[in-house]
């Protein structure tokens, strides 16, 4: 099978959770925008019956949206997750609480619009920003941290890139975030994927991102 | 099959998308928390295991979580989605897309915190929704305007109650969107579940619920 990355080049952003999959599993893909440039972006989006928004997964003459969706069709295929049905639901509502907790991230710094620079929300950017570290954030840690158990699967990958883009983000209030279990994960995951992580391949975090440092944001 | 749906009973809310399945397929289900109150709900998610919110599917033994994952599974099972993997992918993105359109309608009017009271995030909330109602309303209801075809699913049930739900919240500004093929499905739809509509098992649109009316809110 033949698969094609179609996500921003510059960012991490939610083309990561997919990236993540396929280096763990080995498994070669195209990130088409990294090579041709972002019109591809567009052109691919324009397609008929094309997803709203990127990621983008092009497998064989297949297209994919939604970054859960994408990892659900993938989990199996790359190994990153069983193939009976109960657990693979499971699994998916995991990936899509994530997604949850992901948005709710970016809204930190965007609360307002996503089309309006962060210069322009800033005030309501500290406001929202100040709720989600008191009560949205260690709601969210718990839960994982309740949760993070059972076999490998595509799950431990997203979760390594969450902590990792909160502890990028809100260096000071993950520092008051107790999460063993979590920062375990990451460990292990980093240091399987050191080879990735070190190569041009993994972009490096960045304030065009969905994780972005703004010291005033943070606790 | 037993089924039964764990939501907030006091409104339509993301259980409503659940509960317009089981009614168009004509499926039995209990909606619990409507005969035994509230305290069920935190009772299923303090299981281990448990979905991080409601609305819950206890499906025989299994618990599933989060909407699109609760319609992706019941969709084979009540004819409302066919069996093959390629289109199921597809409507699920789909229904992705509108989850994502019902957390920013829900955002409009709570910019900064979920926990806090609307009287308390006022200003920011008519920021947001007019964002909302000059960028984003519009570019998701072209994208389901040219995506609305094909057989009948749970996704027409989906787009029928966004569009009912938009008519209640923002009256003003719907009167300016083009619609035709939303429209005509949220008609149909509503014709199809005349019974249902008109009994008391449909909570009415409220100001406790996702889709809500602020006069100071609408274009």
């Amino acid at each position: 099978m033949r698969y094609q990355l179609y996500y921003w080049p510059g960012i991490q952003g939610r083309g990561e959770f997919i990236r993540l999959a396929f280096e763990y599993a080995g498994v070669r893909y195209e990130d088409v925008a990294r090579k041709q440039g972002d019109e591809v972006i567009q052109q691919i989006l324009e397609r008929p019956g094309a997803p709203f928004a990127c990621p983008v997964l092009k497998a064989g003459k297949l297209l994919i949206g939604q970054t859960p969706n994408i990892l659900h069709y993938l989990g199996p295929r790359l190994g990153l997750a069983p193939k009976d049905e109960p657990r693979r639901l499971w699994l998916h509502q995991v990936q899509l609480t994530i997604a949850d907790w992901l948005t709710e991230i970016h809204d930190t710094h965007h609360p307002i619009g996503s089309g309006l620079y962060y210069e322009d929300q800033k005030k309501e950017a500290k406001r929202r920003a100040k709720d989600f570290l008191a009560n949205r954030l260690p709601k969210y840690v718990s839960y994982f941290e309740d949760n993070l158990s059972g076999k490998f699967s595509y799950i431990n990958l997203s979760l390594f890139q969450m902590v990792e883009g909160l502890e990028y983000a809100f260096p000071r209030a993950m520092k008051g975030i107790r999460a063993p279990r979590l920062r375990r994960n990451r460990d292990e995951v980093r240091k399987a994927l050191a080879a990735y992580l070190g190569s041009e391949r993994r972009i490096a975090f960045n304030q065009q991102g969905i994780f972005r440092h703004y010291a005033e944001l943070d606790a």
